[in-house]
């Protein structure tokens, strides 16, 4: 039952292929990017890192941290509590050489060898944040921002070009007292409005909920939106459509608690983070603005360094 | 039994994390990194672009591959078949409510909730090469270069700082001819070596091979040696023992026939690559001019934009 928001999805996904925006792979809902695409994803981390130096934080670290950590963290962040639709852990082989044999014999007769394969501890995160929290396990923060850019996995393989499997975000967090979260994440949803505005978007902020699992996650996304704890960015890519394109969430002491994280007044520590989905507003530029970036407006191309 | 050089190693780890080079994250081998380290990481890339613009190539095309790629990618570069010990594949869950009831039900009483995921048919990519022979199959190359930087995976965990199972490569790659293919490699091991020697490494370049599985394995090895097939590019970390830091490959048709790509003189196309360990380059020079940036030489912070 093919929608005609579906179609103009898929429409616009061939059109990013063929001008070379968007490379296929052998696996749906992962793209690799082109040369234009990465140069505006790279444009996007470096005018949001300008910004960010502006601000009056007491310090601003930039961590990186690898697309694979341990499965324990996911289930430390409950993100197998929340959101196990989404989580992908990793498998590895650990037999002999027989054990290759067979390995190998399935493979070559079409059987699932995968299957051979056991759990291995691993992980691929889903958020580039979560790390931050296991490394802060322990501490008391002060409301340092902590500017983060990775690689997420989310098991939701789509044709819609805008909802990746694997995809980059920038993110920025806050973690302290209450306030110092809360206020962070809501100057990042203007400063992030300012910012994709100046590229030629038009931005609504709304209250949002994540997608969390089953019956029981109906009533925490409800509780999620009531307590306007997320909000997202959205831009028109396809008409009547807005499209998430960054976000900003409180978590109120969610992260403090699971990691003993302390704010200076002692209390358990809040924390607060905005996100850009950084390949999902490139996409959004290419919708606004062409396939060919020589024609978008010279004032977003100086801003973002093409 | 714990030799000296693992227990440098085990040092030269600690002093890493001391001082915010390193972040160890819940996973053994998996490493966040510090706002220097990353800074390091970017000026390498910086200045291996501005040297791969020098070149003459007849096309230098910048790509971008996620981490994640379909598992299919593994079977058709031979991966499963050559080195089935490194592999990381992808389980997700797809169950409903009850079966996820019955997750967190294990996960809670420490049974491993990990055996109810099943294979998803995502896999992570060991080389940031791999998802281009895809992108090229059936296409006719003529020697244009390409520019790729990701995340690699490979599960080999270890507390030796220098051998990380999530690290980013930068690698250029050439298809074409035999000579095509070959002179990219030996190119790059010259160019490497001046690079990283401007830098304050002292290298060497020597004939290597890649850890091929089992009693099979040990022929293909010395096959690969015999034909000169890999260099290394190496530097001494600790005393009498080299650290392989990149490494330039020709594959021969390898992937030129697997992937039915074929050279402009209507042969099968050949394939060479040369690639940067960026992680392993940034320790080793911060092994070689000390765990404070301000007290590197000048002409290297100006090299690498620090």
């Amino acid at each position: 039952m093919s929608t005609v928001l579906d179609q103009q999805r898929i429409e616009f996904g061939q059109k990013l292929v063929e001008h070379g925006w968007l490379i296929p792979t052998l696996a749906r809902g992962v793209n690799g990017l082109g040369g234009a695409a990465e140069a505006v994803v790279t444009g996007l981390q470096t005018l949001s890192s300008r910004i960010a130096g502006e601000q009056d934080y007491p310090a601003l670290n930039t961590l990186r941290f690898p697309p694979v950590n341990s499965q324990e963290l996911l289930s430390r962040t409950d993100y197998v509590a929340s959101f196990p639709q989404l989580l992908g852990l990793i498998s590895t082989f650990s037999g002999d050489s027989k054990a290759h044999g067979s390995l190998l014999a399935a493979a070559a007769t079409g059987e699932p060898w995968e299957e051979q394969l056991d759990p291995s501890g691993f992980a691929l995160i889903p958020a580039v944040c979560h790390p931050l929290y296991a490394h802060l396990e322990g501490s008391t923060v002060r409301g340092e921002c902590y500017q983060l850019t990775g690689d997420c996995f989310r098991n939701e393989p789509s044709d819609d070009p805008f909802r990746m499997v694997a995809f980059r975000m920038r993110e920025y967090v806050v973690l302290g007292t209450e306030e110092q979260a809360r206020g962070h994440r809501d100057l990042w949803l203007r400063l992030s409005q300012e910012l994709l505005e100046s590229l030629g978007l038009q931005i609504t902020v709304e209250s949002a909920n994540d997608p969390f699992f089953g019956r029981a996650g109906r009533l925490l996304a409800s509780g999620q939106r009531e307590a306007k704890l997320k909000f997202e960015v959205l831009t028109e890519v396809f008409p009547g459509h807005p499209t998430a394109i960054a976000s900003g969430n409180w978590h109120q002491s969610h992260f403090g608690e699971n990691f003993s994280i302390t704010a200076e007044d002692g209390s358990v520590a809040h924390s607060g983070c905005f996100g850009f989905g950084l390949e999902r507003i490139m996409l959004a530029l290419v919708a606004r603005h062409g396939v060919e970036v020589s024609a978008w407006p010279s004032a977003v191309r100086t801003a973002l360094d093409l």
